[in-house]
């Protein structure tokens, strides 16, 4: 668990590759590499940036320690030599970041083949960096969108994150909430992410609770007698209807006592049904104001539908599904090289493929967002800073095209984080960043969110560099 | 990304019940849990046992520090007032875990229903440490299991574990690596992970190394002239036939100079195909020891079947699949209270419901594998150590019989790792780990192991436990 230094967590071919750059006198030449996906994950047509302020915290601490440079001088080759030279351990031993960082900031909206982070940079650096920012980028913004669809679903009831426990690891579920935050879930069971980011946490009890005692009503009550004013009881352990009755009675006790009965939290069976009578009860028994908390494999297609059936939900409870992205656990983003310097010329790079959506874009490429009057996206492009800015757009499937006198607004979409290694971004708290996301929403359609049959945005290449890529394909 | 103690890594249920369990002074009455998974991962009929050396680590550094203390000073409860009064965080202030741990070793083959892991201990403590380490063996089992898998579908041929860009975070890199590797996997390409756990790293190179040169053939030379011995080329980052034929030209070069070509690695197109053609290339040019990588989103039923076709692929290396798990990313392990001490007499506790497969096992258990003449497994079965012990089993779903005279041999599968608090297991490093998991398997069937239409192993209740257990289910 304690791990002083995580700049090895590289590939090893990055590392390799740094030395063939550093001895082929390479490893100083600038180039751009764009980190990006190339397909918006669940089905959907979006994508909510997360993990830029851990890329952040990875950069400023990249360095290569003193034990980290002993196990690279123990790597073995095929030939049993040593797989690395002395002098480029020592090269690694002073390498730190000195190039500059773009990025879309975190909890904006992002669409495919639009660079999220885009190094420039000396090309040993952006090699190396590649797998620990993708490693980053890649899971919180997956799980920021699959938040974000849950929270679509949950039509304005409150959503929690409660996945820690069948996470992909103790990071795996620490991103996770970060992540989940930002795409707008309200809180997390997680203690430790809410210390780390002040997110609200929140939590019921568990069946052990009632288990512990010998029959429920004297479980509620003993949590009752320390927890008055934070009582959601878990009323399924053996029926949940009868459990509904014993929360009841011991909600009446608490009333007496001048204590509010927070809620129930239903963990089994047709929950639809199950709220709607327990909804009755302490409706009847006056408990207006207690809130029912539904958990149990909860996923964005079972919240959409049981609140189609009228369910009477008021706190969707996530786990799995959340914090796993079950239904696509990988958001499959890339990181490629779009242009290196030769002396003082900028060479275009492409990466091909068979497969035409695996194509690269070349070039030092910017982003911007195009606004209508009343301040609603319209489109985003994607522009060459090498080439003649012609204000066209070309959409790179359909060949729709989109021009820049249609809007009344442009906003660019890449921030500058780093310059010459230095961090000159204005870091924001999890808070601010996931208002960001929320007003940054309100940017688009509501159709553009729909769990089925999302409405697609525009977004195109600039005439001139979609030219340009049509032509290095056809050479 | 520094994090002083994860402590604090929990549900915040855990600490309101442990809060109640305090405030109602039962935080110290001995209690037992089992973690354990209801359903064998990826429709298979094993796991492979995994984490409990991180268990291990989280244990003996687990207690709370002065900021937890001071962050969950800072909780508040729906009125507004502090969640947990002073002197609750002050007992907490000195907690540490004094109870007794038994677990199965690490890399065992383990069923549904048997107990990874087992706590007699406070029962404040276990239920603290109920989320972290679910969190920890979930994950780990899961990606064993996996690899498991991968490796069968292998059949004998090395598998490389490629997944970091595509992990779910930081830990759900590194943490799958070290599983992957207990489960027979050959290498990583993660360094931090082969830094903590002397896991063999290995790489090749990546598109970008070829895109930084004016041409394929010079950025292979270029490669070559630093890594004589340890050149794989990635041959299709343009075309793949013409990639292996320059990945010859420089081979042939290499060997004028004493040097071996290492192999060549593709990772895309009809990849059974090509590794035919490009084997044939090889080997008509001599390079018969060359060996060829795979990559490109591999998984165990497209090693299955491109094997099954005549690839001639001398290498996997697997990525998403294998780290995210992504066909079943989450196992689904839980931890139910088994008994518990009211003054000196145990209790038995069962979790009930609708679905049979969520009912709980009560009692203080042990399980046991049973062994023919030939040292081959037989049956796995659950006993109660409250129970007098009857040598006959039960199937649970099917009711088949097994009594242990049909057996040669019995072997307690739960070893006592912690005894009031204090470590007694003599830990094993990773290759001891790996190793012993390859000992384990050799003790079953092949035919458990098959991707398809496994053969199922007897797990059953020792008769007077099944009998137990089915009374406190009517009552």
């Amino acid at each position: 668990m304690k791990i002083e230094n995580y700049s090895l967590l590289t590939d090893l071919y990055q590392l390799t590759m740094g030395y063939a750059y550093w001895k082929n006198q390479k490893h100083n030449q600038n180039a751009v590499f764009n980190l990006y996906f190339r397909k918006s994950p669940f089905g959907g047509e979006y994508a909510i940036c997360a993990g830029l302020d851990t890329v952040i915290d990875f950069i400023q601490n990249f360095h290569f320690n003193h034990s980290d440079l002993e196990y690279l001088a123990s790597l073995k080759g095929n030939d049993g030599k040593p797989l690395f030279e002395k002098e480029y351990l020592d090269y690694l031993s002073n390498l730190k970041f000195t190039g500059d960082i773009y990025a879309v900031e975190e909890g904006d909206i992002t669409f495919p083949n639009m660079p999220l982070i885009q190094l420039r940079a000396p090309l040993i650096q952006a090699q190396i960096l590649e797998t620990p920012l993708l490693t980053i980028v890649n899971f919180q913004t997956l799980i920021a969108t699959k938040a974000s669809r849950v929270v679509t679903a949950a039509q304005g009831d409150k959503v929690l994150e409660f996945g820690l426990r069948r996470a992909q690891g103790v990071d795996g579920a620490l991103s996770a909430s970060r992540a989940a935050y930002i795409g707008g879930v309200d809180g997390t069971s997680n203690v430790l992410s809410g210390k780390l980011w002040n997110i609200p946490v929140k939590g019921t009890h568990a069946h052990a609770w009632v288990m512990a005692f010998p029959s429920e009503l004297e479980a509620f009550e003993a949590y009752a007698d320390t927890m008055a004013n934070n009582c959601t009881f878990l009323v399924d352990t053996y029926d949940t209807i009868e459990g509904v009755k014993n929360a009841i009675h011991i909600g009446l006790k608490l009333k007496k006592k001048g204590h509010q009965l927070a809620g129930i939290r239903l963990d089994s069976g047709d929950m639809t049904a199950l709220s709607k009578e327990a909804r009755k009860l302490l409706d009847d028994a006056g408990f207006t104001n207690a809130s029912i908390v539904a958990s149990n494999d909860l996923e964005e297609d079972i919240i959409f539908e049981m609140k189609k059936n009228g369910a009477r939900i008021d706190v969707w409870a996530v786990g799995t599904h959340l914090v796993t992205a079950r239904n696509q656990p990988a958001l499959g983003g890339v990181y490629k090289l779009s242009a290196i310097q030769e002396g003082s010329e900028w060479k275009y790079r492409i990466k091909l493929s068979e497969q035409i959506i695996k194509i690269s874009t070349p070039g030092i490429l910017e982003t911007y967002r195009f606004l209508d009057s009343h301040g609603k996206s319209i489109a985003d492009g994607i522009v060459d800073t090498l080439q003649n800015y012609s204000g066209e757009f070309v959409h790179e499937k359909t060949f729709q095209n989109f021009h820049e006198n249609q809007a009344a607004q442009k906003i660019p979409l890449l921030k500058k984080v780093f310059e010459n290694g230095q961090l000159i971004y204005p870091r924001k708290n999890l808070e601010q960043i996931r208002t960001f996301s929320a007003q940054r929403k309100k940017m688009f359609n509501k159709e553009l969110f729909d769990l089925y049959n999302p409405q697609p945005h525009f977004c195109g290449l600039e005439k001139n560099l979609f030219n340009l890529k049509s032509q290095m394909i056809k050479k």
